[in-house]
């Protein structure tokens, strides 16, 4: 299995509505793309300080299953329509034995 | 479910035997921790540019059983003897409906 993980840190001056729009976005997107094995995400817990503030993660049964999410026409719109809410992002990819 | 996810760049200076030894000593310490309900990590796959080099995905039932975790003398005992690889970390804890 292929996991797709992004970590974000929320601009400062970012509003909450747009916040929610942007996790919002995601959980509606989701069903949407039928490569899409598993996809969790969420705020973090504020357990730890200096975490960032959301995380996705998500399966992919090849990486050509992960291209067509990255590429795909649903995402990029979710892209576009809520990326200036962040200021900061991380991924990595890796592959798992399921 | 709780789901802990942590990234990790190495050091341009470290050894491939050392980066090895942390990613082994990952692999020897999951299942000693009877709190980690799963445990999933590795290298990024090099599919895009930037990203970091490595992910831990590791689910716990609560935020009790994560911090048991995190503060594992096991755990502590991986980190104390390969954190010297690592040059920048990342993490967000966050939750999911299993």
């Amino acid at each position: 299995m292929i996991r797709h993980t992004v970590m974000f840190r929320f601009d400062v001056n970012a509003q909450r509505a747009d916040i929610d729009a942007f996790s919002n976005g995601l959980t509606e997107m989701a069903p949407k793309i039928e490569e899409i094995v598993a996809f969790r995400h969420g705020f973090d817990l504020g357990v730890n300080a200096g975490n960032f503030d959301y995380v996705v993660t998500a399966d992919f049964a090849s990486v050509d299953g992960y291209l067509a999410y990255r590429d795909h026409p649903i995402h990029k719109e979710v892209i576009a329509r809520t990326a200036h809410v962040v200021s900061e992002r991380a991924a990595v990819q890796f592959e798992w034995d399921s």
